[in-house]
């Protein structure tokens, strides 16, 4: 389980997107959510668009494993799909923010892997979150105060990227995707290799 | 501190070559031996070979990082140069046994990242062992022991990898390094950087 967090406009989306383009058994998750759709957002690939209603049988039902509330609109995983693709020995990827990263932390420790993206300046930041014009200026004032809280949590996170360029943090993200992979704790299987090698020697 | 361990013939002294020539900041940790140098081997680059005297007085002085007895013969870590790489801003490669693995492993545990590289198959390693031909026969059934022996204590690795393929295998030590690389402890300097950046937001 692969968690990228990061403010918003920082790329995390691009990012999200050439992972699962480039690499093999890793799906993304795809969050429920109570706001309305985007221009160009499709339901089912970018959000699954709910009701508040089905949310809170989300919630009191527990199919979520993690949610969140922000500027008054929900989001949450959910569990089953998350189950089913692990299950079938594919990673997951979550685009998720720090609240929901401590609740996935606190269900599945040794399991989650969770990268922070920062921005290369406070500039830059500013320029992406103004560009997105379908927002209007003072969605565009609180989501900055929401970019400087999510920033205010990238040390609870085991990787840290600076997206100043976006080939290379592509391929950082790649590096530890693989080299996570590689630990010995997720290596099952290499026990038996490992005895009949020993029997062979 | 990055170690690499495997039996002898899996392939460990190639990849570490790979790996100085295609990285950059990071530098081989060159071990004093008592043994007689194979021939081809050169003072100061594979090993630097020094007295059994000396060896003794290296320990006493407390100049030895870490070291073990192999077939009659010490080996050892020399602590100056490795202090003084990691204080430039380098890291240290190290090809080290389990012996020595350990040792590290209790003196600087969080700078220290462990990986275990296996052979293909316990008939792969037998070929290897054999078709170096400097050796006689009984010296070849005592590497082979060794070779289990080493091969017993993968589990004590934080990553464990296994070449098959040379060109793969190096690709993963590459995104080993360079994702600890990326890891939140190591990125010092971020607390200021994130501090600006939350100001200018």
């Amino acid at each position: 389980m692969l968690v990228l967090s990061s403010p918003s406009g920082a790329g995390k989306t691009t990012l999200s997107r050439r992972l699962l383009s480039t690499e093999q058994n890793i799906e993304m998750s795809v969050s429920v959510t109570t706001r309305k759709p985007r221009s160009g957002e499709v339901d089912g690939k970018d959000y699954y668009f709910i009701s508040a209603d089905k949310f809170q049988e989300m919630v009191q039902n527990e199919q979520l494993l993690e949610w969140a509330e922000v500027f008054g609109n929900h989001y949450g995983t959910p569990r089953g799909p998350v189950e089913m693709t692990l299950a079938e020995g594919s990673d997951v990827l979550f685009d998720i923010d720090w609240q929901g990263t401590q609740q996935l932390h606190q269900r599945a420790r040794d399991d989650l892997v969770r990268v922070f993206i920062l921005p290369p300046s406070a500039e830059h930041l500013r320029q992406r979150l103004i560009s997105r014009a379908q927002d209007p200026v003072e969605v565009v004032a609180k989501r900055m105060a929401k970019a400087s809280d999510e920033i205010s949590h990238w040390a609870e996170y085991d990787y840290v990227l600076i997206n100043d360029d976006l080939e290379r943090c592509s391929e950082e993200i790649f590096a530890i995707l693989r080299s996570e992979r590689l630990k010995r704790a997720r290596r099952t299987g290499l026990s038996n290799f490992v005895r009949s090698m020993r029997a062979d020697l």
